[in-house]
């Protein structure tokens, strides 16, 4: 691995997989992957404000463990015994990041126990993090199955973008998920990966954990993402999901669009895995979320024209059509 | 400017504008295109070697400034007087970059003259050289007139992607060239850009000309492109192009396929501007073109893992059915 952190690195002393994010008694633990892929740094969360930052600037990211973020900084609140600093902090929890579902679904998920006191807080911020372990299994497992039945095939290459695996979650991923659980049944072939600028979480992350696995994976830019679909080297391109709307329009990290206007066109399977709680009822269509738009600086380079200026979406929508398949842990919603 | 690059240094002491790539009496001159935005470095080519090198590490680049790159570099061949050597020197020269037809159309073209001796085949380059600025002025200016009455509007706004400008002809430029026509018309609001990585031709050299031509532009990452067609903040989309086949497929930078299917969707005109010569017939399809793959290295981080390796695919294929017109110095080829 020359010189990378490694899989040994990653593990503690009962030789388990290291938790994207754990709770760690009265504090959180959580790798920062600002770091990644040169090394593994583990960082002490023992305040909210440290882990609103620590969102806002993307050392702890992924919609599932947004979630898991927003439920155990909840539980961190309720523990100082100050139930209306604690009410105040939800909200600034809520409102670190606009667009996913799920971190705003695990501060208010945590925050309804409040009234049955701390350890309430704790009990239920605990619930939907060993939840998520369970719940990227289940899904992994069905997308996998439902993918090799769709296409009939014994194995698969496959397409992804920015980084939906372990360092997403608290383990193993929601489409990295499908991907690892390919891996595991020996139907697996290639992942290309799109490169997901501006902040590379494609090349950094998803690279890093594919080459933990063994994973034979191949990097594009982002907008070569379509043309390997065109040229027929994959058979589905697979991605997660920031939140899904009601209609079951997609809104993930941009460059998921392109991707399914791809797949579309080459008439191969584009499917979404998320969890349940991705899903937002009270979210018509997409276009009535509200896209994290970033700071301008991740795109503009230091010897771009003072003239010149950038716009950063965050996110971008994918409209129900051009959406094949939307696996969760309870079903598969087939929309193509 | 603060600290870059400035119009000033980029003007000869007749105040005319620079050319990216001159003719100096026995010797080519040229803009270094990798040293932009920073510095504006002129290179002295003396030698059809150094031309290659200048070529193959993209110092000079863009269809166009190709064309009469290969034209004036069999020139510079022929005038040694060592006629064997320099038919020897044209293939090194045509296999310098294989996708964009126009490189080996200049050598082809100059070549041709051989026979006349070493002042006609100077003579050819010449032309094609002189012949491209006034091919891109026309261009230009028919795109500009053909978009505005197509759209029945006084002022657009638009998308590009790559450089198409001064910098891949030898002044003025294609797409870009439009760009500036509209500008020039009082008929353009706002550019939009893609970074275009990986080598970010759009963020260092698109961005800097537009930049000295006081034009408002906005930078996006490669991946936003199709979002920012998709929420209606542009009314059309203007690239250029390496080589169109005879069934009018277009091979562009990649990255732009994606723009092209996200233009279809929106129903917004998808137009390509280039010169007559970037037409060939000999090429039946897109499918039948070489495309480029460059070095993986373009792609790769310092940090990414060993195991991972990198596809770096230079231009992508847009199928005929998804291009709104072909605008050439000639005429305005409409094909959807």
């Amino acid at each position: 691995m020359s010189g990378h952190a490694s899989i040994e690195s990653c593990r503690d002393r009962h030789n388990e997989p290291v938790r994207t994010i754990d709770w760690r008694g009265d504090h959180i633990e959580l790798i920062d992957q600002t770091r990644l892929p040169g090394e593994v740094v583990m960082l002490r969360i023992e305040t909210v404000d440290a882990l609103v930052d620590a969102i806002k600037r993307l050392a702890v990211r992924g919609a599932p463990a947004l979630g898991v973020a927003g439920a155990l900084g909840m539980a961190m609140a309720a523990l100082t015994g100050d139930t209306v600093q604690a009410v105040r902090q939800a909200e600034s929890l809520r409102a670190a990041r606009p667009t996913a579902v799920n971190l705003s679904w695990g501060v208010d998920r945590a925050r309804a126990r409040l009234g049955e006191g701390p350890d309430a807080v704790l009990a239920e911020a605990l619930e939907i993090l060993e939840a998520d372990v369970r719940v990227n299994h289940t899904l992994g497992s069905r997308g996998a199955r439902w993918l090799l039945d769709a296409l009939g095939k014994q194995a698969v290459n496959v397409q992804t973008h920015c980084n939906t695996g372990a360092l997403a979650c608290v383990e193993w991923g929601t489409a990295l998920g499908v991907i690892r659980a390919l891996h595991q049944d020996g139907a697996l072939g290639r992942v290309y990966v799109n490169e997901t600028r501006p902040l590379l979480q494609g090349a950094k992350l998803t690279a890093w954990e594919l080459a933990q696995d063994g994973i034979e994976h191949t990097l594009v830019v982002d907008s070569a993402g379509p043309s390997v679909v065109a040229r027929g080297m994959v058979d589905a391109v697979i991605v997660g999901a920031d939140r899904i709307a009601a209609n079951r329009d997609v809104i993930n990290k941009v460059g998921t669009y392109p991707l399914a206007l791809a797949a579309a066109r080459a008439g191969i399977p584009f499917v979404v895995a998320a969890p349940e709680s991705t899903i937002d009822p009270a979210t018509p269509e997409g276009s009535a979320v509200e896209i994290e738009i970033r700071d301008p600086a991740e795109v503009l380079g230091t010897d771009t024209p003072a003239a010149t200026t950038a716009l950063n979406l965050a996110f971008d929508v994918t409209p129900a059509d051009l959406v094949t398949a939307i696996v969760t842990e309870d079903r598969v919603l087939t929309t193509r």
